[in-house]
């Protein structure tokens, strides 16, 4: 997927617009010339001087399985994204690479099960196993002068997901987002925290603060927190919750300590990158 | 440039960062076709679900002379940018639609002359004739507790271009960037405000709030503006002075009331977009 000139082959696509940089490097042939630096792959991310993304994604093949290759925007390693690997099962379909509708995709984060519901090149619905989620306790936190309680949940990555009683959806996306204030006892690694309405006809509204980001439009893990916390709330033990997100929606299926989560895929666009004019030179290419 | 599968060929450039996604319309027949509604141009320049830009550049071709069809990241039509239209220039030449390295670019604020200095698929530096450049008079304005006096100066929209004496370029890049309080009887339909350093070498520094849109990395009219304002400040009435922004450095020649403008284009990617995936129908295409 390159060629002599310093070209690189690109996809850019989005899950409820967390969006990604996708590189299709199926026999690791760019990856073993060392194409993929964290400068290369943070000018890639930079929305003005590059393609621009909240992150990046590699797809390889290690020991005969998919295996999903996840950069954050600044081009350091991350483990695994929710949103990222519905969109990385929607590019293998939508390049002829799998035609299979179920399968297991490799992350850092370990195997994960992926289903491709609905499929066209353009737009997939898939659903991926999140594996485990666990309630960690309660705790508190503070945007300025707003206090509240919420529960922390640990989707692999630490959450604090708090259903507001009585708030709107209206009033959710009018309130003003600042960077939350936690207990760093209860979280000693940071805190993602997912502000919520309470769940009504099977659905809540969310908002997110990613720890070392900000607020998003989605956070695939957050709405897996979000609904283990909408469902403890109302009484519930498993069951299926829609999350609406900034960016879209997904929907979380809770099933003792497991869960799933189902929503969109979007292919926007593909291209060829210079890769001299995002980075100045192209090793590898 | 366009096919049946509701796809459009785009191109991914910027000049000092500020970017833009450019369509080839040389027969205007996209146009005429309804192709580029202000929605479609907004889904195209959202960061997040289409290919992301701050503004629209579309080129065509009106009475036998190129038009840079250039509209806002809203979709909004818009009158002239100094770094677009060098970006319009390299993309001419990049994709062999202009032999010549002098020639007329219509626009909306009328027809600019531009030169292209040095040239390579990825990478040109251009000039362009910025037209006329006028004092207004002194204004003052106001960040937060920080209040400053600068230089009314008209270059087609209204800037307030501040020297701050003493300032050091690295205070200036570390200095808080807040919406500027200005005196709206002095400046009725709003300004664009730049803080610079003093003239040294040849050169200052300069950051720039613009209106409607906040802290951008450049904006072309307000480099004029800047060096007007540092020639005026030390004293001189023509000269060059090179303008470092935070997405790069151009050089301003202020010669009496007429102005030059001479900075780098880079174009990143080159690609399709999928108009159903960023607008959910093609209409036209």
């Amino acid at each position: 997927m390159s060629n002599s000139t310093g070209t690189l082959a690109f996809i850019k696509a989005h899950g409820t617009e967390n969006d990604f940089v996708v590189v299709i490097d199926t026999d690791d042939a760019l990856e073993q010339r060392g194409v993929f630096t964290a400068d290369l792959v943070a000018a890639l991310c930079d929305r003005r001087s590059g393609i621009g993304a909240d992150g990046f994604l590699r797809v390889a093949r290690v020991n005969d399985r998919w295996f999903m290759d996840y950069r954050n925007a600044d081009g350091s390693i991350a483990e695994m994204c929710g949103n990222g690997i519905r969109v990385f099962a929607h590019v293998l379909a939508a390049f002829g690479l799998e035609d299979r509708t179920e399968f297991e995709v490799d992350t850092r984060a370990g195997i994960k099960h992926v289903t491709i519901h609905e499929f066209t090149p353009s737009h997939a619905v898939v659903e991926v196993g999140m594996g485990r989620v666990e309630v960690t306790g309660v705790s508190t936190a503070r945007m300025g002068e707003f206090s509240f309680a919420g529960l922390g949940v640990d989707v692999g990555n630490p959450h604090l997901a708090c259903v507001i009683p009585g708030m709107t959806p209206d009033q959710l996306a009018a309130k003003e987002f600042t960077r939350p204030v936690f207990d760093a006892e209860f979280f000693p690694d940071g805190v993602n925290v997912e502000l919520l309405t309470e769940l009504h006809d099977g659905a809540v509204h969310m908002r997110v603060w990613e720890r070392g980001v900000g607020e998003t439009r989605s956070c695939g893990t957050g709405t897996v927190a979000a609904a283990r916390a909408a469902l403890a709330d109302a009484g519930i033990e498993n069951g299926t919750v829609t999350v609406n997100v900034p960016g879209g929606a997904v929907t979380v299926a809770i099933n003792g300590d497991e869960a799933t989560m189902t929503g969109p895929s979007v292919i926007v666009a593909r291209g060829e990158v210079d890769l001299v004019s995002v980075a100045g030179s192209a090793p590898g290419i």
